[in-house]
């Protein structure tokens, strides 16, 4: 473990925005294994679980089981997705230290995967802050940005309608708010310019770049919001997964390259790069044929590595 | 085409490094194909072989004949590598318009390499540049500072010694030197440190960077060099080719991915992203069986896309 503290949070997605991506299902005890294997290595964010229906989402109907699990680990914040006030009841309710809700920037995409218009969602999440005010006080509510880019649907996005959505969730009482490249549309430039937006209308209450490698560019756009003072970085454990419902879109940044690419720049991650190469083996025991991504896994570490 | 005048040059190193990185030999018509087609993409910079001896590199045996033919195309550079004296000579007789000379700022690797030591090389230099001046003073030469990030064979290499030699291949009449993580080690801070180091020390000789995306940190390096002032970018379709001299080094930037992003950013390359990728085919024709990489390629180019 490091002696030094982090300086900037990898937020692991992978067990739930991974698994909700396959259509296989890994057994409750290989998520057990997968998580603690992510635990030990120092990873100290992972979203878990998102409470969905299981009809929907057979992926996630052990929720409950996986988010009580994952807080017998000290110090670890367990965060669960929610798309609903409903679902975040279940959250509440399994004990989740953290809630993220997908509100997407834009309109095609927000009716084409949870049927309601943006306004719609951001009543939700006033709801939600609602109900957790209520009974949670303590849980932090993120409200995720998603398509914040660009969007498969319906193509650009204005950036205008994400700073203006981006206040609107924090006024409806969200704690933070990410921007998410789901459709693995960003670019430097824009990652840079958008987050500096944000940033100018929410403050310290910006969250984290959720970004996609679809076309390679998922480490150069974590360079770009680590730039602009982003500190928190979501991504995925042999890159797991993506949003299954941007058709064409794929690829979670993936979680080994992006500590080695801070690490490497002398970074503080507060992960062991080889315990979470180790991490790998349970996700492909619990995820037989599935094909895990990576480059460092796959170059390994440089002769004579250390930590700058 | 594109209006703009170039903000970048994108220089296409695939018909040198990569294809003498590969086993097959591509025919010499099949070589002329892929030339015709990266110029046709709006690539303006090609290093199109390399002048060592046949017996060393049979992949390089015809270099004066696509030399020659690379000399029909109007307005596009044309490169080779020399590693010596009688390689440039070679070089200046079959008409390049620029030569690029290797100097490792690893001694180990130097040693292993061309069996000379960093001052010899630096002498190599000086008598290419005095080569140069008596038979073809038009042609401009380069010094690439491999190795510069780091090295398979002694590990981390002196920022001290890159930044003493650069001084010294200018010095030596080098007209400009870039620096090259040949094994794949750089990191975006080490970049942006390191650029910076050897512009104060030769300003506007300040040459290209030639990075490899062997741990995924490819663009996002790119980046960085970008982002303290370089402007000539190094790369490879299809990311073919390395270094074979670097034991486990591989994977240049791939010019698709690399002139998506300088694109998506809407910073100007000249290059058309249909055309390039439409370059692969020749290559693939060319090399049959031959890996070919590209996270754009993959993915295509996103929904509503335009140039910014």
């Amino acid at each position: 473990m490091q002696e030094n503290p982090p300086e900037v949070l990898v937020s692991e997605v992978g067990p739930r925005d991974g698994l909700q991506s396959v259509k296989a299902v890994m057994p409750t005890a290989d998520k057990f294994r997968w998580i603690a294997a992510l635990y030990a290595a120092g990873v100290r964010e992972i979203e878990v679980a998102s409470f969905v229906p299981a009809k929907l989402l057979p992926q996630m109907a052990d929720a409950a089981a996986v988010v009580r699990h994952a807080l017998t680990l000290p110090g670890l914040t367990v965060m669960a997705l929610v798309p609903n006030v409903r679902g975040a009841q279940a959250a509440l309710e399994a004990g989740v230290h953290k809630i993220t809700i997908p509100v997407s920037a834009s309109e095609a995409h927000s009716l084409a995967n949870v049927r309601k218009t943006r306004e719609q969602m951001v009543e939700e999440v006033r709801a939600i802050v609602a109900l957790r005010n209520e009974i949670a006080p303590q849980v932090k509510v993120e409200a995720g940005l998603s398509t914040a880019f660009g969007c498969t649907l319906q193509g650009q996005v204005a950036e205008d309608d994400v700073v203006w959505l981006a206040g609107q969730v924090i006024a409806a009482g969200a704690d933070e708010s990410g921007l998410s490249d789901t459709t693995g549309m960003a670019n430097p430039a824009q990652v840079r310019r958008l987050f500096q937006r944000v940033r100018a209308e929410i403050g310290e209450r910006t969250g984290a770049a959720h970004m996609h490698n679809t076309r390679g560019l998922g480490l150069a756009n974590c360079l770009a919001a680590y730039d602009v003072g982003v500190r928190t970085f979501d991504s995925s454990l042999g890159g797991l997964g993506g949003c299954p419902y941007a058709p064409g879109a794929s690829g979670n940044v993936v979680t080994e390259d992006l500590v080695f690419m801070f690490e490497a720049m002398g970074v503080c991650t507060g992960v062991d790069i080889d315990k979470l190469l180790a991490a790998r083996e349970p996700l492909r025991a619990g995820l037989p044929g599935e094909p895990v991504y990576g480059m460092l896994p796959e170059a390994g570490l440089p002769k004579g590595w250390s930590v700058a």
